[in-house]
């Protein structure tokens, strides 16, 4: 049903890999545009496909509402049917709100995923998760609805600039630290060729998603440091990134996991050296209580209990439900230098 | 998962039935508050559950993405989290856009639906189905979202206007056509109860659900006399109700499966005579060639084919997958006096 194709030279091919021709259309950003647009409607049009393009201002601020009616707008005003394709050409802001809209128009019509940036390949474009933000808050409202096919080619990432590749590391070094000290191992990224890093990091989002599509159990595995990255995303008014955000929350909850006995003293040191290396930041700029706080307002609470992600080793995370007042203790615990 | 409870009285027990206290966020219409809103939150509340209500303006111009965006946001601002629950209280319009807030809102919450409309009783509020309509045409956006719980009390029916009540009446007798010759012969209406009636409709409905939830297949016998009836509803400007549109859509239908030789003579005067017995309109007020190129335009046409639902006999419709052009030679048949 969900195919992940990941292959050095892939684009070139994508317009043969997606099957009998169709209708597809591509949603894109202006970036992302610039540089893949032209030849993606030359290839499609070139496999017999009939394709009609949209381009988004690049950006969070596009992940909303008004852009979703736009985008169902468009496949309206394109004819698109119930057996037709929506392409989603982009990083993780293009698929979660164009992956929405093929997840809704007419109830549904194929996705297929051709991710762009590092944190596009290695997370939003796999596993079906389809968002847009609302003012009050990120990823309020979507759907699960997984890509027919997502289409990797990490040839795509050499016109990626640095910050956002850095934010794609970030998620690296998370499915290293709950599932693959091997992985671990193999980084600093920067010596190892990305085509095997990104299918083992796929490789595990996939395996994890299998046994808990819906969220309810593992798959909280991956939010390991997001639930405090989302809290500093939101303190420092997004002017961390979201791989930012995501490091300093992997640093505060491995030094808890180990200040708390949960994992050998030594592991926390070893996942915040690597973040050093790989130029992410550890330091947490807020106190607990501030953070604590705005986990509060975390969609992902459901009542008075929430569920963390604590290190019991690198590669070995696990979570931990708890009462709210205990993860306070916590973040404490983190957060202390 | 999804349970329906048909019984005089049960509005007065919603609250009771709902189970665990939580936050219930109530979305209704103007012309339904007026009736119900007091009621039902002081009942939520008593029952020791969380209410909030937001009113939308009555109409099918309230299915629209404007109020999707409101709902959400509404949602967002009560604090609703994934464990809580949106409740539908209304006609189609109603069930159909907070429907679609709920599948939508955090990936997707629990839904109760209250139909306060024949139409919504029979059809709308059970089978999953939930849309907004967008300005290119009808129910272009939406999700299969079942309904926890589907709570359907015919005293609620007493306040709904008559005309708005005849709509629902072209839908039971739609089931009786396609599936249940005993239910025709049950009718003219006024002369049963209605808690019996409706529940042979809802039967009927999720007996056939439960074999196709997604419309690949069987599910599209209830589209029986819809295919033409949502073009007659295009071209007179939403002037025909749906329930009009759907009469003569059946009417025609049913006059071509005769004059095709597909159901035995004098079966087609038997429904069209029932029709009039409900003062339901039976005559097609367009030619067969604006009917066929209002059909082209339908949603749910796949590329060059169509399926249409012919009747063999009173109580048993079938299929009838065709070419384009043979749909006109249908239309044809069944316009002629």
């Amino acid at each position: 049903m969900s195919e992940v194709i990941i292959q050095v030279g892939a684009f070139a091919r994508a317009a043969q890999l997606m099957g009998r021709p169709r209708r597809v259309a591509v949603i894109t950003d202006d970036n992302v545009a610039a540089h893949y647009l032209g030849p993606m409607m030359r290839a499609l049009k070139g496999a017999g496909h009939e394709a009609v393009s949209l381009s988004l201002a690049p950006g969070e601020n596009s992940k909303s509402l008004d852009s979703y009616g736009r985008i169902l707008g468009f496949l309206a005003d394109s004819g698109l049917t119930r057996t037709d394709t929506v392409l989603a050409l982009g990083g993780g802001m293009v698929g979660d709100v164009a992956g929405f809209a093929a997840a809704t128009y007419q109830r549904g019509v194929d996705l297929v995923q051709v991710p762009t940036s590092l944190l596009a390949c290695v997370d939003s474009s796999v596993g079906g998760k389809t968002a847009i933000d609302l003012p009050q808050g990120k990823n309020l409202a979507g759907a699960f609805w997984p890509a027919r096919l997502t289409l990797i080619d990490p040839l795509l990432l050499r016109t990626l600039p640095y910050d956002h590749y850095r934010d794609g590391l970030a998620e690296v070094v998370k499915y290293a630290a709950i599932r693959d000290r091997a992985l671990f191992d193999l980084l600093p990224y920067e010596e190892v060729e990305e085509e095997g890093i990104i299918r083992c990091c796929v490789d595990i989002k996939r395996a994890i998603v299998a046994r808990d599509a819906h969220d309810h159990g593992e798959r909280q595995l991956l939010n390991f440091g997001h639930t405090v990255g989302h809290a500093l995303e939101r303190l420092s008014g997004y002017e961390l990134s979201h791989g930012q955000g995501v490091a300093v929350g992997m640093a505060v909850m491995a030094r808890a996991s180990e200040r708390l006995g949960l994992c050998a003293p030594g592991e926390a040191g070893l996942l915040i050296g690597m973040m050093h290396t790989l130029s992410l930041p550890t330091d947490c700029p807020y106190g607990p209580r501030e953070i604590f706080d705005a986990m509060q307002a975390d969609k992902k609470r459901g009542g008075q209990h929430i569920t963390l992600v604590m290190m019991h080793a690198l590669g070995d995370c696990r979570l931990h439900p708890m009462p709210m007042q205990e993860a306070l203790a916590v973040v404490e615990a983190g957060c202390a230098p």
